[in-house]
């Protein structure tokens, strides 16, 4: 078998055979491909797609090119969720206690923040003494016992993906559906779960921009997880605007923690129950429906909020900071966005929302950026407000002062106000069972 | 500028500007750009396809990477002719005698042979003391003493066009109408004749395989030239069946010779005398039929024949060998192959003949293979005779014994031999002006 071959046949619109993919999959983790071989391949791939049955097999192969994680001693059924990302969504934070709560195991491999997404590890880590990197005994031990656990990605979890995603981002091919959704797949079936839902974000902050496309990707990878043996769904949510209120670390912790106490409500706690929802359906056979009922009751009744308090002990987490959001870290500076005309807001643009929090220091250009954990965004407003020139739109946090003025001229743009207001979009686009 | 816009571009199917092809060529040619990033634009060319202005831009690009040799001192017109590659396609060796011996310059660059085809410089190295490689004072000297000079490529004409065609080799991207013709237009036009004859192979042996492929790259080719301010033709000729009836280099230099002297006739001395026409309709100014007159009589009338032998002298060749063919390196070992049936040949395969040669050592598998100047294949029949069982139809050369078995077996399925006479075929299938 020869890689020649094997990317003539996908330029000339031929479906690969499994053993042609093992082949490219193998031979180019262990490097006897070339990089350019595979950049050829994944160019063609990008413009000529892939068959369900190749998109299987790649995933297959990217899974099982590192270690695959056994949870079956956790002594429960094992459940994940996984958001393609976007702008506040600290959803993680809130719908693992929530199943955990229930009796699921939650064992979560989550990853840091780039560019305007955030990632649920950084949000962890502006708690003092949170470990986000545990030895895999200590990771299943802590999932036996407290019924969920979230860590940084290990290093040998698909690997091949890993090197196909940095080719990837620097050959332009990223945006292809088979190869997001068995890239995707590929960390998720390696993590072990026995039950996957999937968040597909869609909306300017989000890697999919309307419902359909975010639909496509989603059916594409609950085929594949399926296809494995996983019990499957995915929620189409919508990413045009941020989720919540809060863009930044700490502030993303403490917005957490208010749903978690039920003192906050709107967009976040409706995605949370719902994600919970398909979380519970699949973990104990039950419909979405009454998978609600139950989220709504352990977030009502403090059970959801009791175990968000254990599993931050048990990470080595300071609660003192979880009881008292006070002590949290808070940017030393703050700025108020003032509106400059009345109306009704029809459009708060996530992506740039993203990119402002970033320059704030909430977030990071490139993989080697410090993070300032107390940094962000916070929303007074939201879509469909009726605003008087002079109210407070936002208020941006920093801990250094130069950066606030930029941000607030970044900021603005990123709000329009109408004189109508907006006609109301879902939050839920849709589900893929 | 950067290159993963110009990638996405391509891959998005939109037409590249000017600057960008250029960054691009430049860019890569200097290292800038990583050779995946190259691969994966070159896959997106070969499937999104370049417009006639794309293309242009990219062959000038590459033409002005290195040298253009300027061959205006040179007191004449020049005239250049490139084929696309063939099995026993030795024209060069006869059209350019032809012209040169009608007042015009032939100054040139020709390749060695790789795989089934074969290359005009290892034929002329058959001979004794010829030199393929001279100064280039001493090139030039020769072309305006002798009218014709006939070296090997320059290391630096086009080196953007040798990086690129070593990564389209290795990553299936090839095969791209715009780039196949970029990539021979580029040397052509760094080469520096103002006339240029391409003679467009098709047919199994050729890389083209149908003349409506032929015609398209053709049309190409002669657009790029004429864009660039050259006067240009081409001639697109069949190559389903070697050309002539010898194939390997010192057998090819003799039919060559035969053909000069006036002694053999055939296809090769058509193909050779129409070639010659459209050169010196381009080189003088008249009309291709004026033209093959003037060929013609060249031929008829030994003047060729006399300038072949001041070539050959001139490049330090020796003379005797031409006078006296049997001095020619001739294989040891030979083999007679007897017809198995009666009937008719309906087909000789030329790529598969091509290959027979390669094995008898008349070609090269890899860059670095040796040549056996005395192996090759003479034909004894060819397409449309009537052969009865025992007949010779071909006899095989070569310098080592052992490899006479295994070629004779390669050699039998390249023949087929049918009931009925073959319907005959255009052996000019047209032209591009």
């Amino acid at each position: 078998m020869r890689i020649y071959d094997i990317i003539a046949h996908k330029r000339d619109g031929l479906a690969l055979s499994d053993e042609e993919i093992a082949f490219f999959v193998r031979r180019y983790t262990d490097g006897a491909i070339e990089e350019y071989q595979a950049a050829a391949l994944l160019m063609a791939i990008y413009l000529r797609g892939m068959t369900d049955r190749e998109m299987f097999c790649l995933t297959r192969e990217m899974a099982r090119s590192g270690e695959m994680l056994d949870l079956s001693g956790l002594g429960g059924v094992t459940v994940d969720k996984h958001s393609t990302g976007g702008v506040g969504d600290k959803t993680t934070l809130i719908v693992a206690p929530i199943v955990a709560s229930l009796g699921l195991k939650v064992a979560k491999m989550s990853g840091r923040g780039l560019g305007h997404t955030g990632g649920t590890v950084d949000k962890l880590e502006s708690i003092d003494g949170f470990r986000v990197t545990l030895s895999p005994e200590e990771f299943i031990k802590t999932v036996r016992k407290t019924g969920l656990c979230v860590v940084g990605q290990s290093g040998n979890l698909a690997p091949a993906d890993k090197k196909f995603y940095a080719l990837r981002d620097a050959t332009a091919t990223v945006g292809s559906l088979p190869l997001i959704a068995s890239s995707i797949m590929s960390k998720k079936l390696a993590a072990g779960s026995q039950c996957i839902v999937l968040d597909v974000k869609c909306g300017c902050g989000a890697f999919m921009k309307t419902p359909e496309q975010a639909r496509e990707l989603a059916k594409k990878m609950v085929a594949i997880g399926r296809h494995e043996g996983r019990r499957m769904a995915a929620v189409i949510t919508d990413m045009d605007a941020p989720l919540g209120r809060c863009v930044g670390n700490s502030l993303e912790i403490a917005e957490a923690v208010r749903i978690l106490q039920g003192q906050d409500g709107g967009d976040l706690r409706e995605v949370c129950l719902t994600l919970s929802a398909y979380m519970l359906s699949l973990g104990l056979a039950i419909t979405p429906e009454q998978g609600y009922a139950m989220a709504k009751k352990a977030l009502d009744e403090g059970n959801a909020y009791r175990k968000f308090l254990e599993f931050i002990a048990a990470q080595g987490g300071d609660i003192r900071q979880i009881e008292d959001l006070s002590l949290l870290p808070k940017g030393r500076y703050s700025r108020r966005i003032l509106a400059k005309d009345e109306g009704y807001i029809t459009a708060m643009n996530a992506e740039k929302i993203g990119a402002c929090a970033v320059l704030l220091g909430a977030g990071r250009e490139k993989k080697s950026d410090a993070i300032d954990y107390g940094a962000g965004i916070y929303l007074h407003k939201k879509i469909g407000d009726f605003v008087k020139a002079g109210d407070v739109l936002a208020e941006l946090f920093t801990s250094e002062e130069c950066k606030l003025e930029s941000a607030e001229k970044e900021f603005f743009p990123t709000v329009d106000i109408g004189g109508t207001p907006p006609e109301k979009k879902p939050l839920i686009h849709g589900t893929v069972m």
